[in-house]
């Protein structure tokens, strides 16, 4: 598995452009994803009770036999628009399939922006039509532009891997740089590949690495109302297709772990006003569940949270956190420490504070990237999530983004 | 139902005292709550799987058939301190129960502050000798203050009323100051009364008010360490002993959900950072449950707690974090409103926004109390919560807590 410079356009056979069409004031809104040859698409859509038009129109479409093109918009939602945002979403299929001479029960549609304010259509249009006409093998990065919100960078990334000597890639681009969860930044990912394989397997393939990347940054069900993931796969890297779980599927499992994984650490540290990156790593639980409740609810808490930001090592919060995530322990012997680069400080063991070198903990939470590691010492179950602090400047972004 | 001077010690038979012992620095620090006569207790504890010592050996003691006094401490938590920490809590127990001559079954411990430190034994047990010999009937406002921990007042409150013509108090102080979920900021309330109620009533009047109240700023299961709730009924007044949920019941339960209800409403205006105080009803829900989940999603969102700081009418924050918050409703029927004293305004009507008066909206964002209205418009049952903004006060505090 070796990372390639690229994004979506790097596996064979797949084309896109990000233009600018008016939905924001300067920046690129709009992107085409297009395949030359239909392709088995698995995706993931938000669980959120309120679904905006082009997540209902996708979740159809994807049902589908095979998909060929994807259209994304940025700067409006298309959320909370009523039926009138339906058609938008049902009329930017359409014109994409009459464009591109493709079915439009093969092509996907997907928004991200303000909510409940209705498509400049006529924007849109026009755009659609740029964007179709740009569409070219180079075109990944301004896609990964066009998708952006409050995104300060686009986030790409494109592996080159072998199944039986054959050459396959994956590319793919995400946007996401809110705090996630308890926020409801929209969280897209887009990912293309050449790989040859069953469509049901694709979708176990996604569903998995889903859930130990983006779902480990989020928390189940508290999602916002735009989320996707999809995955595309026109098997015209000419392996022999994938129709069961061997050999070949484990090994496109693990580059997808790893696809998926980045790309949502690359939004954790996009994150709105984030000036640190938070691993959290539960070991030794009882149930894998344990030790994922253990971890998100660390993550989620505005107190850890702050206290990061402040370079405290208050582990009382996050042993308060732990103890109201859920999670089955034993609170007489839970460990916990404070880790980055090579340095490591256990602040608490069997759930007491221990009297630790402060020096040493301040040497550790002034860095970037601190790791915390909540040892359960009861089981062999793990999970790891992602976060971010909770700084000044989160407050002032999300105090006035709509205005 | 008569709103008087007063708190705690305002019932027949209550006294009071609060102290400086030196666990912090300059402020008060230890509390004592006494009753000539043995009481009729009920009390509520934290959910977390981490319980502090005191809220251990309270949760044993309230048990025992009558209690007689409470010994509170602020500063250290004393929680996450291990054998040591049970053996500080029940020594407090025992102090106070051996200097005012009850049975050490009969008093209750409770203590908020730092977690994870062991108490400064020396300096609690000069701090309970002197709370006891300071006990008096105008000592509630002093107990008040000693409960304090980042608390910038004290939270008291007292009621008279009636039952069969006796009149009855009720006094209650509490402490709690952070923005509660989705932090661990500890919540204290200690009730006392002087009427005359079975033990199994007032656990369950208890119950209900909490529910109503205090739960309603909080989330199920989203407590702390040292989260208590503790009433305590000498019977002092005189009124027949209310032995079952008659019309004296009904009307006790609604001055103590008016008590519970104001207490709480005094820790969300005292919220870390808070700016703006932020109710929430939602009506017409399916269920009480759907209404109450809804409620709390919309008050414990960080998008929707910024935009309010903000003063920015983002109702489309509100009604994603209504889509996630597992509250079963039918996404094109709710409608929201913000509202301020006579003002407003309607943002989104059968689930999409409305092209709304936006001088309106930021008339009614600039003030201090906003209402939001959630109009599920499809049954019959409503809640109310209470909350507060997140500002840049709120990372301020909560970035060097400990330090």
């Amino acid at each position: 598995m070796e990372i390639i410079n690229g994004g979506i356009t790097s596996p064979k056979g797949f084309l896109a452009s990000g233009v600018h069409c008016g939905i924001k004031k300067y920046k690129k809104d709009l992107a085409v994803i297009y395949s030359e040859v239909p392709c088995d698409a698995a995706g993931v859509f938000t669980t959120n009770k309120v679904k905006a038009a082009p997540v209902l129109v996708s979740m159809g479409n994807i049902k589908n036999d095979k998909i060929q093109a994807i259209v994304i918009n940025s700067g409006n939602a298309n959320a909370c628009t009523g039926e009138k945002g339906l058609e938008d979403a049902r009329e930017m299929v359409k014109l994409v399939s009459e464009l591109l001479k493709i079915d439009s029960s093969s092509v996907l549609v997907s928004s991200t922006g303000v909510i409940g304010v209705p498509l400049p259509m006529d924007k849109v249009r026009n755009g659609i039509s740029m964007a179709c006409a740009e569409l070219n093998k180079m075109g990944g990065q301004d896609a990964a532009e066009a998708i952006m919100t409050t995104d300060t960078c686009k986030k790409e990334i494109a592996i080159q891997f072998e199944i039986q000597g054959v050459p396959i890639r994956i590319g793919a681009m995400a946007k996401g740089s809110g705090m996630i969860h308890p926020n409801m930044a929209t969280m897209l990912a887009f990912i293309t590949a050449d790989l040859n394989i069953d469509k049901t397997l694709l979708h176990e393939a996604l569903k998995d690495s889903v859930e130990k990347s983006f779902n480990m940054i989020t928390v189940d069900g508290d999602t916002s109302t735009n989320d996707m993931v999809v995955i595309l796969a026109n098997g015209m890297a000419g392996n022999r297709r994938i129709m069961q779980k061997d050999g070949d599927y484990f090994k496109f499992l693990e580059v997808l772990n790893f696809v998926c994984t980045e790309l949502a650490k690359m939004i954790i540290r996009d994150g709105e006003g984030a000036t640190k990156f938070i691993e959290v790593k539960a070991k030794n639980a009882r149930t894998i569940e344990d030790a994922k409740k253990a971890t998100k609810a660390v993550l989620n808490s505005n107190l850890v949270k702050t206290a990061t930001f402040g370079e405290d090592a208050n582990w009382g919060r996050i042993l308060a956190a732990v103890g109201y995530s859920g999670a089955d322990f034993d609170v007489n012997k839970i460990d916990i420490y404070f880790k980055s680069n090579d340095l490591v400080v256990k602040v608490a063991e069997n759930g007491a504070g221990l009297m630790f070198d402060e020096e040493l903990a301040k040497k550790i939470l002034v860095n970037k990237e601190i790791e915390i590691i909540l040892d359960f010492k009861d089981g062999e179950y793990e999970a790891v999530g992602f976060g971010c602090d909770l700084s000044y400047e989160y407050v002032r972004i999300n105090g006035s983004y709509r205005t």
